[in-house]
């Protein structure tokens, strides 16, 4: 029975070897058990005796560890770090969630962007913004240099107070968080309520940074199949029971990529589902202000009892003056808090704050987003009206913001398309990017304020015709 | 042997509330394993029976779940969140890692605040920042509202790669990645690197924030003793061995609390140790610019390859437009770069960036340091004066920077005269909120630069009468 011992020591490096390599694929996640020590004897082909020793080395490596009465289990600690990307070359990389924010944020001035998930500069408030620097620039030395408080700007929270009022939610101070961004913001959430290996649910589509964030923060991902009234029912009450996620993320109005909107009947059956299944809903609504006249709101239903209020002014504002806000429960938004600054120290910028709450609080902003509604209705049907023209179809027409979720015409790979038009300077933004069940391979998103320029049609009608089977 | 309906339901419910409990204290955590079902019906006293209703009752719960063939464990997604800091009343807080940030950065404007970790804003460079604000109100659009590339501000990194140089470190740009601060910069790494259970090294003392933030991360904390040259090398080394840290923690120059600086010796044991251990360290060097000439670093005598390097600008410059930024290997930076996009989506505001850029790339910013560093040498000399004419001895005279770390009377207990001060609005840091192993509870940090009012001194003498019994 015994092995001359050269060849046990050679079997032993085996043994240990395809442990490790299961660590490294992650085969094996940290705290899993690794395999009993007999089934793996059988596994390799080798004596139990050769596997309790490969397993002592390892444990003495600090890869994997004992637990006394149940077997041997790999260590947190020996994990390599956390990757969130695909380690790809860049031409395989289209369906990656990070692929749009990569090209999107750093393409050169020359690029155009029909797949970024903002507005063009010149679309922005610009000297209402300015007009705020010269105001800050003459403010107390505190505003200029100090922290600020932990809450962050009290003008800007009254303000904020003002806005949930209208919708009909009377919201006590301590209801009201501050953040440094409305991304920021979702993942103090996140970070609050979720550990690893829990269920979180999605729509699908949605909106690809939030498969990323939820990379981020090793979670599962379920996902649920969104109509144009909001996510399907029937689907949603399944998935609860099935799945039992901890979280949904949704955007309730002008929904991200889709444009959809929440009927009141489908937010109805979708709180009593989540009231059942003890799920927690964060609203991410930072397109609100773009909506012609306002549609129904979890949060306003729910009153901020299980659902999480999400709010930023990237979208309107600006992205550089970056802030975001969320509205909870009084308990928790004091462990929000907490957290906060414990992972940034402080609240947001006092700097960037004070600027958003002396533009909000000028006539300026209503104004200005009264225009961005009008501009937006007229490029959102001119934008339609040529892309059907190259056959390329809304899958619905929005009641307002800037995206057009649409349906290429047959054949049309859009993960192909994208990656041909980066050779024209365009990027586009793949229906796959969007949707966690990889059913979106014929949609792309528009963003209709970033299709002005003739250059766009004509790239993607020259792309349709090269990368799509039946149109050649 | 059959017990009657009644009774076994209620046997049941105990054995279910049993395990709820332990769940709710936390002693068991996240994929734990239950007792067994033979060992608990022995600890409670019941059948075996008893005890396998009640878990599948609660597996059918989602409290826990059965794994085949191996027993039962806590569900992650039936945890409660996270909270971080400790649920008592005021009194009591004052050993909680958050009990200085929470009353310094909530503090009235009336408040005298010695125990805080910032300068006054009339120490400030107000003109600099004011000019840096109108010059920021001409700019591009592009720079007042778009979100800005990934690795954010090219000018400021370029800026930063030459004060690199000058410390004899040669940076490629792919080497450097801008955050919004020094602490989510910290934050970011810790995410990267770091996962539950996981043990990370601190000093001890150590900045009280690193506590909370890895309380976040919920890892477990090991601590080394700071002596006046560095960390304890001898202890450094057995700590290694024994626990294993994924991390380390700390201050190479002008360590907070301590204002100690790592000589050249220990600085090399410690990187030989790291090394032979497999460690990666973190400098958090937001300190560097308080010196009065350059000291070790280990950044520079490692050259990147096993030490991350952090810094801000929020102590120097404004804590109000917030950035810092991390140094280290390529292909970490590039993780990190996915990290922070998922999680805040683009990089730091362009906003703060050029500010910042602007006014560290006008000679201002210079002259700014050499007079802050002349006003502090003075200050610190006359408080540890005055501190001592009241019997508070200061453990070292620090080469710079803003902090004693004072050691109070026989008998004192900082955290006592901590609560006692801020009857009289006077915030103070106690020694034990920078202490891991709870060992500085006669220790106090003092900011020279706010214990300018004569009020200070009078209210740490009363306190000292009052609370310490020796000196009553």
């Amino acid at each position: 029975m015994e092995q001359p011992v050269g060849r046990r020591g050679t079997r032993t490096i085996d043994v240990m070897t395809a442990i490790r390599a299961k660590v490294a694929s992650r085969a094996l996640g940290p705290d899993d058990r690794l395999p009993s020590i007999r089934a793996f004897a059988k596994t390799m082909g080798v004596s139990p005796s050769t596997v309790v020793e490969a397993y002592d080395r390892l444990a003495a490596e600090g890869l994997i560890r004992a637990k006394q009465g149940s077997g041997f289990y790999v260590s947190a600690s020996a994990l390599p770090p956390l990757v969130l990307a695909e380690k790809l070359p860049p031409t395989e990389r289209a369906v990656d969630p990070f692929w749009v924010s990569r090209q999107s944020l750093d393409a050169d001035s020359a690029a155009l962007k029909p797949g970024c998930g903002w507005l063009p500069p010149d679309w922005m408030p610009h000297e209402a913004l300015r007009r705020a620097l010269r105001a800050i620039a003459r403010a107390d030395n505190a505003v200029l240099s100090d922290y600020g408080s932990t809450r962050g700007s009290f003008t800007l929270r009254r303000l904020l107070m003002g806005r949930f009022a209208e919708e009909g939610i009377e919201l006590s101070p301590d209801q009201l968080l501050l953040t440094a961004s409305g991304t920021q913001a979702v993942d103090l959430i996140c970070r609050f309520l979720l550990r690893p290996g829990d269920a979180v649910l999605v729509d699908d589509p949605c909106y690809f940074n939030f498969r990323a964030l939820l990379r981020a923060h090793q979670v599962k991902i379920a996902s649920v199949p969104y109509t144009p009234s909001g996510p399907d029912i029937a689907s949603f009450e399944a998935i609860l029971a099935a799945e039992r996620p901890r979280l949904y993320l949704t955007n309730s109005a002008l929904h991200n990529p889709t444009g959809a909107t929440l009927t009141a009947q489908a937010a109805h059956r979708l709180l009593n589902a989540a009231a059942a299944h003890d799920l927690t809903i964060v609203e991410d609504d930072i397109f609100a202000d773009f909506e012609p006249e306002p549609s129904v709101r979890l949060a306003a239903l729910d009153g901020l009892n299980s659902v999480i209020r999400i709010g930023s002014f990237s979208k309107t504002l600006s992205a550089s003056v970056r802030c975001g806000y969320i509205a909870a429960r009084p308990d928790w938004i004091s462990d929000l808090l907490d957290l906060q600054v414990a992972t940034s120290f402080g609240g947001p910028s006092p700097l960037a704050t004070e600027l958003i709450a002396s533009v909000l609080s000028s006539g300026s902003y209503r104004k200005h987003m009264e225009e961005l509604r009008r501009r937006l209705a007229r490029v959102r049907r001119e934008t339609a009206g040529k892309l059907q023209h190259i056959g390329i179809e809304p899958w619905l027409m929005p009641r307002g913001g800037f995206y057009l979720w649409c349906r290429l015409p047959d054949g049309c790979n859009s993960a192909d398309m994208a990656r041909a038009s980066l050779a024209d300077n365009v990027v586009l933004a793949p229906g796959n990017v969007f949707s966690a069940s990889q059913t979106a391979a014929s949609f792309m998103r528009f963003n209709v304020a970033q299709c002005d320029d003739p250059i766009v049609i004509d790239v993607l009608q020259r792309t349709i015709g090269k990368s799509c089977p039946s149109n050649c």
